[in-house]
C-alpha cells in the first residue's frame, strides 16, 4: 500500500494522451486507451524517463507483463541499462519454464517466466499499463519470487482505484501515474 | 529483397544470445530464443543502437508487431524519440479500428492498428522479432498502407532464411540482425 507520488505534470500529461472508450471490450465498460499516450514520444519519454528516476542503481531487471507491460517495460529497461524479462501467458515462452494459476472474474489464467531467466537475489521492477483488480500483477511477482528475484516494486500507468488492485499487493510498493 | 547488412560485431553478439530450443512450440521445430538476448541490456542496447542509426530522421513512428515486437519497438522509439503503433491481434485494441486478415499455414490470422493512429504520410518502421514466412509482416505492411502510412521497413531480429519470409516482402526494405 505504500508508493510514491508522480509528480503533476507528468500526471497531467499522461491524463491528456489517455482516452476514454465506451462499451470495450464489452457493452457498459469504459476503457481507458493508451494509444494516444503511446504515439506521443513525449510524453512515453516522460513516463520513461520517471521509471529511470526512481529506479537507476536499484534494480537488476525490469520485468514486463504481456503484452501492453513489454512497451513501457522495454522502454525502461533500455533507459536504465538493465535486462528485461518478458511474463508471459503460459504456453508462450519455451524451454523449462515456471508457471502460477491464478483467478479472474471468470475462470483462471496461467502466466509464465523461462525457468534461470533471472539469478536469486535479482532485484526486479514489475511493469504493466494498467493495475486493475491486481491478480494479474500479484501473481507475476509471486511468479518471479518462485524463481528467486526480489521484487522491488510495481509500476503502473494507470490505477483503476474502484477495482481495488491495491489489496492483492499488500506489502507491495506500487507506483501509478495515474488513478481513474 | 533490399537491404543493409547487419555490422559484423553485432551481428556476433546478437548470435551468442540467441537459445535453440528443441521441440518448441510442437515436437520437430527448432526454436529459436531470444531470452537470453533480452536479458542482457548490452545486446539489447546495441540493438537499439542499430536501428536508431539506421531510422533517425527517417522515420515519424515505429510500429511494433504483438507481442515481441513490442519489446524491441518500444526501445527503438524511445530511442529516436518518436511515437510507438502497436500493431495487435484483432479484439485486442478499442476504438475504431482497421483490420487485415491473411493465411496461416492453417487457417487464418487477423491483425489491427487503431483507426487515425497516424497521420497519412507518416513514414514507419515495422518492427518484430522474427522474419519467418512473413505472413504477419507484410499484413502489418499493408495494414499500415491501408490507414495511410508509408513504410520505411521491416527490421527484424533474426530471419529465418528457409521459411522465404522475403519473398512475401518483395519491393520493401528489409532488415535482419541475423540469418538462420
Amino acid at each position: 500500500m505504500s508508493g510514491a507520488q508522480a509528480p503533476d505534470a507528468l500526471r497531467s500529461l499522461v491524463e491528456s494522451r489517455i482516452r476514454d472508450v465506451q462499451d470495450f471490450p464489452t457493452p457498459g465498460i469504459l476503457f481507458k486507451d493508451i494509444g494516444p499516450l503511446l504515439a506521443d514520444p513525449e510524453a512515453f519519454a516522460a513516463i520513461v524517463a520517471d521509471g529511470a528516476r526512481r529506479h537507476t542503481g536499484r534494480v537488476d531487471f525490469v520485468a514486463g507483463i504481456e503484452a501492453r507491460g513489454f512497451i513501457f517495460g522495454a522502454g525502461l529497461a533500455h533507459a536504465m541499462g538493465v535486462g528485461f524479462i518478458p511474463v508471459r501467458k503460459a504456453g508462450k515462452l519455451p524451454g523449462p519454464t515456471v508457471e502460477v494459476s491464478y483467478d479472474l472474474e471468470y475462470g483462471q489464467a496461467r502466466i509464465a517466466v523461462q525457468e534461470g531467466a533471472v539469478a536469486p537475489g535479482s532485484r526486479i521492477v514489475v511493469v504493466d499499463d494498467v493495475l486493475a483488480t491486481g491478480g494479474t500483477a500479484a501473481a507475476a511477482c509471486a511468479l518471479l519470487e518462485l524463481v528467486g528475484a526480489e521484487i522491488v516494486g510495481l509500476d503502473v500507468v494507470m490505477e483503476l482505484a474502484a477495482l481495488g488492485g491495491r489489496s492483492a499487493l499488500v506489502g507491495r510498493e506500487v507506483y501509478s501515474l495515474t488513478v481513474a
